[in-house]
């Protein structure tokens, strides 16, 4: 499976997305310097972490002053490769299908979804925004035409193997996995899961142990 | 904070949630053993990752055969808190929150979404699913009445820790967050971040590490 692409540790991408998330705050408020520090507090994190994370970046700060926020915002885009727009399209126009087909900061974030697709004839040619929902018969054609990148299943877990199949067969190099199910993917393709459900279980379990605990 | 109220590491924790899920469609389909092997091909991960998981739980395989699914899921429920109903309530009723709303695995796992609340006077009365969406002013009756455990955010980032303040102060016990943003709450509280924009533009970083590579 290709999740071993770069180099970089999935906890710390996943918090360089934070980062960059939070920078993109403080430059629309016009902040122009941030320090470790702040970015730590902001965060929830221990500063040493910030340093650590930051150190995979071609970025070095300035001591009292901190990292140029302009600056930083370019490097972790680039990095993230947030600096190209990629297309993606989403497989299941269900409820939570349709909420992400619709999720402005995606578009802010340079997520493009230019198609959404049902395998139910009866949710075939509703609106969801600015889509129409197609049917799984056109999925090769746009992947092909429109050079999508990603495909995003949120598909009930029966179908998630399968639908996956499909769109690594039409050509999309990435999945964003929202159906609660292991999906498998031929070597090069990249998975990342999405699961609401097991978030919402982790959290069950803190409150079950803190419950325990008293 | 309270993130750290459980011993058992977050990695583990989630792959606790998946070894459930999977153990629970193998026990649809009739499978009454399972060996750490089968699991581990099954979810993508080494037997030996499977084995220390399972050893976080109070049951043993047995050489050849491996685990008895019916105790396994037993022991998973338990230790994930999941042999309990936890009730909850989403803010934020546009296309995620009702999306959330109406998610059926949620109940089938023992998630009881028991309301859905907004701040912009126009949605409240709307009907989501077997839901009404409700005003703030209506969330601290509904926290006690119901003596709601989770609050599930589903606003947008700017709204985030407002929100997160107003469910703490209300009662809740924990916090889903699905805003991109980092929340501050209380020791004690518990929360866990489901960032969806965060796991897709860790595709992003993905994808791009790999087309570098060629």
């Amino acid at each position: 499976m290709g999740q071993k692409a770069g180099s970089i540790p999935t906890p710390v991408v996943r918090r360089l997305a934070k980062y960059l998330m939070h920078i993109q705050g403080l430059r629309k408020a016009g902040v122009e310097w941030v320090s470790s520090q702040t970015l730590a507090e902001a965060l929830g994190l221990t500063s040493s972490t910030v340093r650590q994370d930051l150190s995979h970046l071609d970025i070095s700060g300035i001591s009292k002053r901190g990292y140029e926020t302009a600056t930083l915002e370019d490097v972790l885009q680039r990095e993230l490769g947030g600096d190209v727009v990629w297309k993606a399209v989403i497989v299941g126009a269900g409820n939570l299908g349709c909420a992400l087909a619709t999720h402005v900061p995606f578009a802010k974030q340079g997520f493009d979804i230019c198609g959404i697709f049902d395998a139910n004839t009866r949710v075939v040619g509703k609106k969801v925004g600015r889509l129409t929902v197609q049917g799984m018969e056109d999925l090769p054609a746009l992947v092909r035409k429109e050079a999508v990148d990603i495909g995003i299943l949120a598909v009930p877990v029966e179908a998630a193997q399968q639908v996956a199949e499909q769109l690594v067969e039409a050509g999309v190099a990435g999945l964003l996995n929202l159906a609660c199910a292991h999906i498998q993917v031929p070597e090069g393709v990249s998975v990342v899961d999405a699961h609401i459900l097991e978030n919402l279980q982790e959290l069950s379990y803190l409150l079950h142990a803190s419950r325990k605990k008293k």
